[in-house]
């Protein structure tokens, strides 16, 4: 019988400390009843917080780590003195193989720093990508890369179509994504060299595993007009965060509204359980976390001011991931697109 | 004594024809008694829409133009074709100085490229840009480049730092607007050359006639953390067609959710009022039309699907522009940032 699947946890990540993570731990046991998890972090901080909880210890082995990356520390800094961060140890994990996959709700560029120079990235794949799973009226839809990156070239691009893809079909169960990249519009004269060289790509390679649509713009993401939506770090990273706070502008004028008059208060008094219903559904907890795509190994970034729930949520996503095989998807996928030469690119 | 303002107009443009020009002509000349209209199209079919409305006549001059740019059209073939465009007509008029602004529901495209060669760019700007008014918690802020261009360099965004400055203080009547750059991260060391250069000449130029913030994120956008954001076109267009979506997903979200229930249903009917004017608070017909900057002259974009009141909003807005001396505001507020030289741009 195999290895039971095993998930590495930075324990000392995040805004809420180690007491959110133990509190996520005791959820996922119940969820994944075959998991085992290492805890990477300070061991004189970890243990009273079994002292409730002793038999979690039956699947939770801790591992002592002297320090932690900070929130705001540099990427590159926390890479050259990080060795005996909890950050640090719970990639080890991954890279010595002892567990499948990776979970920290540290900060995002450090973590993508050490993920990157301990596990490298995919054959075929020459930059990672972050991942967003996006509320959209069909669903969710796939949204890469949102920030691992702040330029990206054609081919990048297309690294990109391919790992989403790989993604969608792993965990959202599609059999054959639609994918779309994000432009200025949908017209094929439109839009920047490196978009446009990724569409010419991805046109001329009919054999995809994927259903390429062109070009999608930016009220598509949440129309879910395609399953996987490609672009750049830097407008990825952009319109997610912009999304975020049009969702928080346009629930906070809903509520001034509704106080505003007597019959506003009544009614939302009498619709509260539909609207709380509508904050449960844009909730960043309930699709929790940053999927790092295109590693030689799983790594998932949860959100730093997430709560029990929301790491709960990493966890669940990692494990799919694991138990998909989204990784080998990757690699399958990425052999199967032929580069064009540059000159067929710039016709 | 002056001139009256003058307003010239493609009637022509946007997807609902020219009625709904002249629909909004009848309320522009209630709400501005002092300012003439040219209304250039194609006269056999706007003569008829004043059947009922002869007295307008009296404010509005028809100006036969017996083609029109389609909204399809690439900019390109319009700017080789269109001279006998009511769109190429209509901005001849702020070029001959026979108007001082003109408005349009038309292809954005070709409606930037005509007014770039007809009117040229501002002295010390090298490229005019689109601005949109963005709803927010605390009003509206001012967003630039929405997508006149793909790209944006250093200077180019430092240009829409002015531009955007000089646009609110005349236009939100903001004594010193706050400004910040669009940015994945509001540390320094983050983005972009182009975002990081640009902030490295504001810092450095302290005689701004703008509080100059820094970068800043795609929330602080709906939150009003600043009153004008500088992106480049590529990024402002998918921000802005992004937090469009977001704001209709979340409104079907919940519709749906109130539907769902009977109580729901009871309290959407008590509150609606209250939910009506949330609507109108997220209508895009309120803050209508895109501004065109940079350029030496007024240009507005209504949206191609504006209705009466949409176009009648792009109308106020042009006037407003035309009165406020917007213009020469640009002009003088640019002189005043000393380029930095490439030495130090680059320390």
């Amino acid at each position: 019988m195999a290895r039971e699947l095993t998930v590495s946890i930075d324990a000392m990540g995040g805004d809420a400390g180690p007491g959110v993570v133990v509190a996520a731990l005791a959820r996922s046991v119940l969820r994944h009843p075959s998991v085992k998890f290492i805890l990477h972090g300070d061991e004189a901080e970890l243990k009273p917080l079994f002292a409730k909880r002793a038999k979690l210890l039956d699947r939770v082995a801790i591992r002592h780590a002297a320090e932690r990356v900070r929130m705001e520390e540099k990427p590159s800094l926390a890479l050259r003195r990080g060795r005996n961060t909890s950050m640090w140890r719970a990639i080890d994990s991954v890279k010595t193989k002892e567990a499948e996959v990776a979970v920290s709700a540290g900060n995002t560029g450090a973590l993508m720093a050490m993920s990157m120079f301990q596990l490298g990235t995919l054959e075929g794949i020459s930059r990672p990508a972050i991942a967003a799973l996006w509320p959209t009226k069909r669903g969710q839809s796939v949204v890469l890369d949102v920030g691992a990156n702040v330029t990206a070239s054609d081919e990048q691009l297309v690294d990109f179509a391919v790992m989403g893809e790989a993604f969608a079909r792993a965990i959202l169960g599609l059999e054959r994504p639609t994918v779309g990249i994000l432009n200025v519009g949908s017209e094929e004269v439109k839009g920047n060299d490196a978009v446009k060289g990724a569409a010419h790509i991805l046109r001329n390679n009919p054999s995809l595993p994927m259903e390429f649509c062109g070009f999608v713009e930016g009220n598509d993401i949440g129309e879910g007009t395609v399953d996987v939506v490609v672009t750049d770090g830097f407008t990825g990273n952009i319109a997610l965060k912009t999304a975020e706070g049009t969702a928080k502008t346009v629930t906070h004028f809903l509520r001034s509204a509704l106080l505003h008059s007597l019959f506003g208060r009544m009614g939302a008094y009498i619709a509260s359980g539909a609207l709380n219903a509508l904050r449960r559904k844009l909730d960043p907890r309930a699709s929790n976390g940053g999927i790092f795509l295109g590693l030689d190994g799983v790594v998932v970034k949860s959100h730093g001011g997430a709560d029990a729930l929301g790491f709960a949520s990493a966890l669940d996503m990692a494990i799919d991931m694991a138990k998909a095989g989204v990784i080998a998807r990757i690699v399958a996928d990425r052999r199967g697109i032929k580069t064009l030469e540059p000159e067929a690119a710039a016709s």
